[in-house]
């Protein structure tokens, strides 16, 4: 049924026109070349990963084992942060019973585009050698650009079966680019810390993609209503994408964090945070229906709300109980945000944000920052110690002298920072993102891989096995001249 | 179809109460308030995730490097077993065709609530400071955590699709309960080694499941027999959690071995041992049916129960083809299991077991718990080296005299207490959960989602997109009427 | 449906001969007692995993921590390698609508063989003790029989649907003897580099399976055309597969090559050039067809190309902007493979592959081992600095005065090599193949999991909740009815 089913739009009006044949090739390859432009003159390795300068580097800082290479404290979270990038991400956005190609596919397509302007954009703020003129990548620089990436596949949650995959390439390009700065601002110049990104991906993410909906709000989206929805199985794959998210979250918190108890404490504050948070989702999911039945929207997505909310807060001192109540709050928060929340924003404030990205990340995400300025503020030499206070908060060189209320504030101050990037940052990309020439679908082909996708036929079309065997045929026949019919058609 | 077919038993009896939007909730928000209480007074970080901690670990221990924390020797194996738990474990009850939600979800649910009640439990009896009356956790504690969980999880599978939510709560509370109990007199008091848990994990499971079933043996459960059973894609979302399960066994038997040449060779063996596995389970399944074809459920699960059956010996220098016999041995008897034993319980016994725990986890844990002991009792200082033999089998202290027959005593003593703990376990559990007002679905309700789920419209529904085509309009005219007629009912 | 719909080959003739019940048992059982008796006359630990031999091993190098164990070196990139073969290469072959089970399920076995019997080849070969003749084998041993193993698994790529598993386990068996032997060759011989294993993996594997599937040439295969593509929700099975194969290929590439700074660059190298390729598939995919839709099949297997093509010289001093460009044109070589050669090598060469392992391995693996020659003749000095060349190229003890021009050239005879292996080894064992009794299915038989599984009732047969409720149950008569009828049939 797939390709005969054409719709009248792509031959008779502008208002259907998803056509991409021209445009999207245009935009990889324009984009791709200049990545291996920008790569050449800019990108090198860094001194752990050039071979050259590896056995310089042990030789100046009396390093006996290739062990005390940063890629053996790095890659084991690297490498689980890359799956909740592609796996997770991608297969969250599965969950609509006709978009999951869409979902998964698109995922790919942008954080692999994504990830290589990230390296650059995130080079030139953080890692630019003044003498040399180069950026060094290694594994931290991977994990980096990874976590910029994830900004704009938050976004791309909120925007989900309503955007051309050419849309989506300007919303990633657009979104690492102010994701380097907002980060550059709040990590650099406010010296905010925030490992696991509660304010600069998810709080930035989060609002940037409800920013850009809005703009882009549809008022006859219920034209494809019959397609915004889950099947059975369609749930199951979007469980895949929710569970390695939530397995994983600890990796995505630690990976960047202090070598050792940094990385150590991270793990066990958001391993607990998760563990309470999905028995409180549970709990709301089951309050909010009448007969009081379970919500798989709810599952996959609130009980994730808390990995969001430890970003800032985990590589401190915040205790365990504290973790869980963190997680506690953030799963009741999360599933009345699905609950009444979405309906809400799209009813009154015109948003319409399909995976519901208010409730996984810009809100967990806000919340997230001013928890993380709470736990700073409360930081005591006491309980870190004198060189554990300064190696966690970075406070040496020209922030020696800051006291731990400062650093409160000034986190405090990061996370308002991400929202108004977010905010205003997507209201201008929205704008861009309008002209009528990037090949968004029409009101009433939204959600559809068709658009996009070169689709197999339905599976209910699969035709039986030829019947030799003799006295099947006549039972048979009835049911495969329809099956044949319904192919035909 | 879901949303409309509502059974009559929620309104007119009792036979079919599964209404638990009071229950569950209660449930899950007593229990993870107890939780943060219970946190906030005994649970604190230990020295090696403790930012003053690792400070004066490192100065006191004389270590310069962070890489030396243990978080990196046992992180990557970790986030395996985490993986297992929750993808894997949840995946592999994802067979049935219409429950998959619970399968997974409900996995996810009291695996998460489980863990943390582990902390505690397990923290009490084997890491309680006598003097500060904390419990202080590391990487290691979460990663006993997740196994002490996997007891409680062995036991939902042969429940499943029979039990709400609120009973698996229970379960859950009392196999964490009797979990810590039983590990604490197997390794604490007898002494026993079982780094991977054949004894106190899967023999400890698999029989506290079986016995929980056998008290809730259901005489009319073929009313729910069109359920009982998996569809083509369940069967291939079961693979999934098989192979994840399969794959990660390694690192399951390894992950709190002893550093060093212990995780290496726990490794090798258990790898050897689950290939082995592999081509007996295809053989048995294939000479098991008539025609010789082969049986997913066999692959999904036989081909598991060498790593189950390793738990113990891995560790012990069993030798490669020693560990290559027991995944011979353990596929066949495990796909037999399957062939012939299960349908002999459920007909002689009055015991269902959906999933199979018995052919994977009861019988091949209870063998590995033997295996271990003779492999305990044959160690010799020859083959260990002095200092290794000390090492492997923590013969120090008050234990520096025991004899390595002896040892194997107690290490077939451990197996026999796993079982005892489970069928006695088992059975009182089992009469808690038969009180009528746990929300259990009636006997011809059981193996179905809708009775706590909210499910999505079914895939046979999904309109097809609206026809402006002209001369595509009059050709699917018939469809289209028999399609929406379907989705109105 | 599935089970009774009996195809009268069965009974009637030989052309449709898929019974194994006697055969696969035979094979799996003979095979696996063989490697229980050879495990035991030859495998034994090495010195790092070896209980009494890794005290004696840190004593001897004067090691401290047991963290410098090769385990924590190589754990988490194995771990990743064993998802891919078993994750990545099963799921990747789920793509067909009827034969996931074959696809995952075969893909399960051959490897699970095949990586026991590449421990005992690749020992012969690289390990075998000349004093004590005995293989020792740690962690890097289990991760070269993976690899192993994945020569013979991308050949079932080409074979997939048109083969037994009895003749699985025999190209299994003769591919990985192959492997070992060309492997030797290039290894050591020509001493050659290839911690990828574009050579030694890809290029073998790819000509091996080509070559197979040449001599099988089935001119009627289009009898089975029918379940020769995917529906919706096999692609998405497949995706899984792919992503994971994406995801770790820097794990992949990397897990073998030296420790420290050449592991650390061999990931960054092929995570580059995997991002890139994304895009030129995409790119390529939407032009290469008339409305400018993207096609699965481009996205699942092109996209990893890169991988494949950095196989050999991620290691070197490739440069990121290097591997980006190796990225761009695998992206571009590969989509163009999918569109238009694979059609050819069916039409003029009688040549059917069905995952097209011609464009995803055979091409890219070789163009990988010439990049690798012209990246290897390229080296200086200046770049690795003296002990650099040294390491990342072995040139010491008799290769101690290599030039790196030689170097050059003797890696492009080593691709040579795996072609010449591939093509010749494959043609020999697809004569082999043919002989009449191995269980393959006839041409109208083909890509149907019917043959060698037994498969669940059909998804759309399940029947509704029984209704008890009295209003619902004339509304529902209808659909009732036509739903048990089908049922019935």
């Amino acid at each position: 049924m797939g390709n005969c089913c054409e719709r009248a739009g792509n031959f008779f009006g502008p208002q259907n026109n998803t056509y991409i044949r021209v445009s999207l090739p245009a935009v990889c390859f324009v984009w791709q070349i200049a990545m291996v432009i920008l790569f050449g003159v800019f990108i090198r390795y860094d001194e752990e990963s050039d071979e050259k300068g590896w056995h310089e580097f042990k030789r100046s800082h009396n390093i006996t084992s290739n062990i005390e290479n940063d890629f053996y404290f790095r890659y084991p979270s690297f490498q689980d942060v890359h799956v909740m990038i592609f796996v997770g991400f991608g297969f969250l956005m599965t969950f609509l019973k006709r978009y999951s190609f869409g979902g998964v596919g698109f995922n790919f397509l942008i954080a692999a585009f994504g990830l290589q302007w990230a390296l650059l954009m995130q080079g030139w703020f953080h890692s630019l050698d003044p003498v040399t003129g180069k950026i060094t990548i290694g594994i931290e620089s991977l994990i980096n650009a990874d976590f910029c990436c994830a900004g704009s596949l938050i976004a791309y949650g909120a925007l989900l079966g309503k955007v051309s995959p050419v849309q989506l390439m300007i919303v990633t390009l657009f979104g690492v680019t102010l994701f380097a700065v907002e980060e550059y601002i709040i990590l650099d110049l406010l010296h905010c810390r925030d490992a696991g990104g509660s304010m600069v991906i998810h709080t930035f993410g989060g609002y940037y993609g409800l920013a850009i909906s809005w703009v882009l709000y549809r008022p006859n989206l219920n034209l494809s209503k019959r397609l915004n929805g889950s099947v059975y199985h369609s749930d199951l794959f979007a469980m895949i994408g929710a569970l390695f998210l939530w397995m994983f979250w600890p990796s995505f918190n630690s990976a960047i964090t202090n070598h050792g108890a940094g990385q150590h404490r991270t793990v066990i504050n958001t391993y607990l945070s998760l563990a309470a948070c999905v028995l409180t989702t549970f709990a709301i999911s089951s309050m909010g229906q009448k007969k009081g039945k379970l919500d798989m929207v709810h599952i996959q997505n609130a009980s994730l709300a808390a990995g969001v909310a430890m970003g800032t807060s985990a590589e401190f001192m915040i205790t365990p109980y504290g973790s869980i109540i963190v997680g506690f709050c953030c799963g009741i928060i999360s599933t009345f945000g699905y609950l009444y929340v979405t309906p809400f924003l799209e009813k009154r404030l015109k948003l319409q944000d399909t995976c519901g990205i208010h409730n996984l990340h810009a809100v967990p995400g806000m919340l997230g920052g001013f928890v993380g300025a709470i736990v700073a503020a409360a930081a005591t030499e006491e309980v870190y110690g004198k060189e554990g206070l300064v190696e966690t908060f970075g406070l040496s060189g020209k922030f020696e002298n800051r006291s731990m209320s400062t650093q409160g504030a000034y986190q405090a101050a990061g996370t308002c920072v991400a929202i108004a990037f977010g905010l205003v940052g997507g209201v201008c990309v929205g704008f861009i993102l309008r002209f009528p020439l990037w090949g968004d679908p029409a009101d009433d082909f939204c959600f559809d891989d068709e658009a996009y996708w070169e689709l197999p036929e339905d599976e209910e079309t699969i035709p039986p096995v030829l019947e030799y065997n003799n006295h099947m045929i006549n039972k048979h026949q009835d049911t495969h001249e329809s099956q044949f019919s319904l192919e035909e058609s």
